[in-house]
């Protein structure tokens, strides 16, 4: 059932629309967020009073207005506050330390050591934000918290349920542990909301209403905006778009469904893909096109730092090979980039077909070289496919964030959890 | 960005909730509503008082309370409004006279001749519905409005555009042109988005805060309710369902897509199969399984009032015979209906996927005999296939309200319009 309000929520809701509309902005004066906003300009003074007390927010010059006397406009003083963002991806750990406009200021990656006890990672993870605030000489009471992005399925209590590709990590309850280990407050989300709502504070969709996110890293996932709030399903895994059946009866997801979005798109299902037409029928198409299939061998093994954990032992095609040799014109990896965006393009238009966004962002690690060509795939069928096209068209863009969206994005999940206007905050419960 | 909000918009939203609290209810006191909608006793109490004044709501009786004095119950009155709730659909139109609560006083039908102007239709429209409130001996005083549901897409100022299946309705300003012929204020929306608001002010899902609509008509579409509020997308075009791509590269939508549902599991669609089936390879299949084709031809004669609007000419296996010969066993129907229910499973996977809601609700006129069979199997799919299934598993449901469906949801568009606590109504603007 739909929840009342009163007034004490709605002054402190008001005080985060404030902030939101000068962080969205590229400065912005009193009369403008009044506008804007729909607030007296009356009430916008009384908050923006109390924001620069507390030091949020500054004055930084003014701008000649149309009638009268000049404006004076405002920003987010980025030293306000600082969060670590920390992205727990399977292959790795990296580490963001972002100031309050979701810029970064130091950046780290460390390897997890396979087998490694649950425990040990995250008191691991819990020393090395410790280090990076330490070297930044960012004082503890600057420390807005900790921003986790781990991949899903999460509960509503910060644990981790059943997670792919990470065995003995079901039911560890990563959030408190990460807690007692930093003495910080954590903000927990799954990779691709975190990388969601870092486009929302920081990125592309700083004034976009409506607009989805779809993640590729080394599974697929996705995040929703919906007339201004992130929506996250009733158990909090909504936006798993990787999980879209795009073929089917196609082949097995670890999931449990089949023909799944990212059984036939995420990096280990295209170096898959490849190594299967080299070893069958594809083979003698290879060779009728010179020298592609060598070629793609030595550019696998030019590329130490590529994604290859997820290939089975002997595979020297991996997916940054398969990226590279796309871009480079290789007619095979072509052949299997192509297949994957146009199914990667059948998922968008159902998103759009399904939520009638403003905007698509994709971005995350496994973009790579293929990133521009995925767009213009997506961004075809977007604009000739979904069945309201003539009335709206969604953009389709590549987030400027790429292999960082998810730690800049578990940042700003500490920002956008004290900041951002949620409507359900203005909620009685 | 996300708007502010001020006093006199608490006010007006607070009496919503409350008498949304006493709708969704079987009968409810001060008390609970307070708690539910986590509002002070002295509020839900000067609500109610008015409520009461204005006859929207009546004591009836009380309830022993666990403590003290008994609790008097309160509901609200069916007869202190009613609206007329008018489904368009290409091959008919269908009417409904429903009170506050939701409940239908009367019914109607007609059939929509060929190639009759819009504006003769749509005066057509206007003089059933004064008849059918003339019969009932309805006031003009007791009625809220007219609510209309129509193929989509339609624009935010009530204009239909390039609806499927309807020559010569482009740009047609139904709405308006509805209210003038009326004289009574229109709510417009598209059939699939007013079945899901029907079943949300009197149907399956009056206290579910997240669920989806699978719409099956002559088209497929669907609604949707995210975290209690209706969920329309930025160009009022969100929950197209009908247009998820479940083959593909598979056959041509009219939407200019390939492999939708629509186009796969669209009553058409089905025709079009069996068709093809009986025609080609199938037939020997058939003559091997006895009389089922000759069996097919026959129940299609029998059933005068099936759709078969739709079939091409010369057809005569409509969809209505099709679907009381998969109830009947016949092993082609079964088969073309067992594909058929497998990729509306695919889709409502996906759904849940992206949007993790508590409930599924199918409905509409095309479910006939085979309802309880595209239920169990998109349950199953439902409880076994999406990632987070685990964590939460959506109920799938038949809508109780089939064939009438949308025409009710018509009819709850007034009152989901005039009462409904919206979050956009609490936000300035």
């Amino acid at each position: 059932m739909q929840m009342g309000t009163n007034l004490p929520k709605v002054g402190s809701y008001n005080r985060a629309v404030v902030l939101e509309a000068i962080q969205v902005s590229d400065g912005i004066s009193r009369v403008q967020i009044a506008e804007r906003a729909g607030l007296t300009a009356q009430t916008v003074s009384v908050i923006v009073r109390r924001l620069l007390e507390e030091g949020l927010v500054f004055e930084d010059g003014s701008l000649p207005s149309s009638g009268g006397k000049p404006r004076t406009i405002l920003r987010v003083d980025p030293t306000a506050g600082h969060a670590v963002g920390i992205h727990f991806d399977p292959g790795e750990i990296s580490y963001v330390l972002a100031d309050l406009a979701g810029q970064p200021v130091a950046r780290l990656r460390t390897d997890v050591r396979p087998g490694l006890a649950p425990g040990e990672v995250i008191r691991q993870m819990a020393v090395t934000a410790r280090r990076m605030l330490g070297e930044a000489g960012v004082p503890d009471g600057k420390v807005l918290g900790i921003g986790l992005a781990c991949p899903g399925p999460l509960d509503a209590d910060g644990a981790m349920h059943f997670p792919p590709r990470l065995t003995g990590w079901d039911h560890v309850p990563i959030k408190r542990l990460l807690e007692e280990h930093t003495g910080f407050p954590v903000t927990l989300d799954n990779d691709a909301a975190a990388a969601a709502i870092g486009e929302r504070w920081a990125g592309l969709a700083r004034a976009t209403p409506s607009f989805a996110y779809l993640y590729l890293g080394t599974g697929i996932g996705g995040g929703l905006f919906l007339d201004n709030q992130i929506y996250r399903g009733r158990s909090l895994n909504a936006g798993e778009f990787g999980h879209i059946t795009v073929v089917p009866d196609g082949p097995e997801c670890y999931c449990g469904n089949r023909g799944c979005v990212e059984a036939v798109c995420c990096p280990s299902a295209i170096e898959a893909t490849v190594r299967s037409r080299l070893a069958e029928g594809a083979r003698s198409t290879l060779t009728g096109a010179a020298d592609s299939a060598p070629g793609l061998a030595r550019t696998a093994g030019d590329m130490p730092d590529g994604d290859a954990q997820g290939a089975p032992a002997g595979g020297s095609v991996d997916h940054s090979a398969i990226c590279a040799a796309a871009a480079a014109g290789d007619p095979l990896a072509r052949e299997v980039i192509g297949e994957v965006a146009a199914r990667l393009a059948d998922a968008a238009v159902s998103i759009v077909n399904m939520l009638d966004i403003d905007l698509l962002v994709i971005g995350g690690p496994a973009m790579r070289e293929v990133a521009g060509f995925y767009r213009q795939v997506i961004a075809d069928a977007v604009a000739t496919r979904p069945l309201a096209r003539r009335l709206h068209t969604a953009r389709v863009e590549v987030s400027p964030l790429a292999a960082d969206a998810a730690a800049i994005g578990a940042a700003s999940l500490v920002f956008h959890a004290t900041y951002a206007p949620r409507l359900g905050a203005l909620l009685t419960s």
